[in-house]
């Protein structure tokens, strides 16, 4: 049988990135590719459907000097393939546990085809089709793990408790929002547009909302929405929110960090945190990654899927089409384009 | 019997503190004052013996404006006596469980006397005279258990981990430096003088430590004095010490907040905290107060008061005399003049 040749295209850093993210910092590129397997290998050939796109890839992105940590396992170097989270499909296996047609989920390449150790395991089979597929990589994937997994194993919320979260219509923030309420909690968020607002208070369940760019005075809306003060902030973008939530917490308050988008751009981030803050309300300000509590994530898998299919959780995604479209989705990323969690589709 | 008048002279503020300390911020105000107690109360006279001298009041003694909230229950108003923790003796008492010559110990007023209503609870009696009176109000009394409970409740330290402290010469640092020894860490303290550091290193057990005045990078002496990084940071300073510790926390790391030193004179604090740096190490960082675990402090004074008496935990007091010295006593805390925990003594 005669192999088959493609053209295999992927998206890749045309330099490490400064500043704001441009569209002209990526550029994809094609190579061709033959749809084989070495023979006597276990190797699996997958086609790609699904990409999550992040706001975490930015640090990727940047330039680390030898004297500073960098902030991952890798730095996505200029001209390599960017990987990230995503959903493919199985077109040619070698390995006994996968078979033409299987759905796949895990970390792949930003392209159009990938040659997959399984070993590695990188690759999780797709157990259910009755959801969208592209759930996986938002609500069901390392987005919504991450949402599920800073509010309750960092912040452990009480019923009844006030929480607040920012780029409350973001990818983890939206989830993380339905998670509290599911808790019984007091739910409040921000975000950047009134179309958001509206989408967080009537669609979403949120008991609150306000658009931070028609604030003036940040302490004054936290303390308008907040009376009784708040006792978890679920921290996506840094900056004067945090300074201001700093302001209005309650002793004993908890802030999961999970991300702070309004400095990833920035050479040098805004310094924002008073120590003493922390002090004085005795407050646990905690970072963390969902990949830390991985072994969760099964139970995540079960629990979610359920909330999902009896409506008590609804997923919002951001769909854009080709890998033409990834700079525009990552870039539009730092300037609040997406309304939920930003996904590039692919041959589906 | 004839009621026996005396001169009772007290510490107060001559205003809000704006900036640096200053010895004439402070003023020595006298009244005269019966020793007496109202008949059929159950109060008690007291004669204070030595008082406690806090970097953490410089944060009561500032204005507030209604917006902002106060760091703690207290604002020190100007005109009225500061209080601290303190040593007392009584001198007349009208309460069942207390007689004439016991030694108390609590929160008093910075003056020569006082009377104290005893249902408050808020003062203790001293079982223990074995050791010397001022080690109430240092390591035996909140300072102590402060650097007890930060290192223990906050930082859960294990055998071999690697622990910083910044102010290690400091009232509650010389002492957590020592209960991390005792737990097996690998403990490094920074100070501002080379005999803070010689006694550190020779008198006090540490492993190490550096003159932060000394170092044009900050970053550089922890990346010498700790190779394999640091998972417990016991934050002291705030500032660029803070700053240059995030670049150096292992994953996992906790950092204890009990004070900014460097910080508490500023209107406008610096910022230093990168929050994204707590996220790619997953860090907590925590600020506490050891108020918060009084369960734990019968059980710190009987452990503590054995590591006094065995040699394993060495005081370091600076004692000066006389309420006159109250002023310069709590203005050279910001400058680095006290070598340990800073007291002053009266009618001792």
């Amino acid at each position: 049988m005669e192999t088959k040749e493609v053209i295999n295209r992927h998206v890749t850093l045309k330099d490490y990135i400064v500043g704001e993210p441009k569209e002209s910092d990526f550029v994809l590129k094609s190579c061709t590719f033959s749809l084989k397997l070495e023979e006597g290998s276990q190797d699996v050939l997958v086609k790609h459907l699904y990409f999550s796109i992040d706001p975490y890839q930015r640090a990727r992105m940047k330039y680390y000097s030898s004297s500073h940590k960098a902030p991952f396992a890798s730095v996505l170097n200029p001209g390599s393939v960017i990987d990230t989270y995503g959903v493919a499909k199985v077109i040619i296996s070698n390995h006994p546990d996968f078979k033409e047609g299987d759905l796949v989920v895990g970390m792949i390449g930003i392209q159009d085809y990938s040659i997959i150790t399984p070993a590695t395991g990188l690759l999780t089979k797709i157990k259910y089709t009755d959801i969208p597929l592209s759930n996986y990589v938002g609500v069901l994937g390392l987005t919504g793990f991450t949402a599920y997994a800073g509010l309750h194993n960092v912040c452990s919320p009480q019923k009844g408790e006030q929480v607040f979260i920012s780029a409350a219509c973001g990818s983890v923030g939206h989830l993380a929002g339905q998670f509290a309420k599911l808790q019984g909690c007091h739910v409040v968020g921000s975000c950047g547009s009134k179309q958001k607002v509206e989408l967080l208070k009537n669609r979403l369940g949120f008991d609150d909302a306000f658009n931070y760019k028609e604030e003036p005075d940040l302490n004054a809306a936290l303390k308008r929405c907040f009376p009784r003060g708040i006792d978890i902030y679920f921290e996506n973008v840094g900056g004067d929110m945090l300074e201001a939530v700093l302001e209005n917490m309650n002793v004993h308050g908890r802030i999961a960090v999970c991300g702070a988008i309004s400095q990833y751009n920035r050479d040098k981030p805004e310094g924002v945190t008073d120590p003493m803050k922390l002090v004085y309300q005795r407050i646990k300000m905690q970072g963390f990654l969902a990949a830390d509590y991985l072994n969760s994530f099964p139970e995540f898998i079960e629990k979610t899927r359920g909330y999902l299919i009896d409506g008590r959780i609804e997923s919002l995604e951001d769909i854009s089409d080709g890998l033409e479209s990834v700079p525009s989705a990552f870039v539009g990323l730092f300037q609040g384009h997406n309304v939920g969690k930003k996904i590039v589709r692919l041959h589906a």
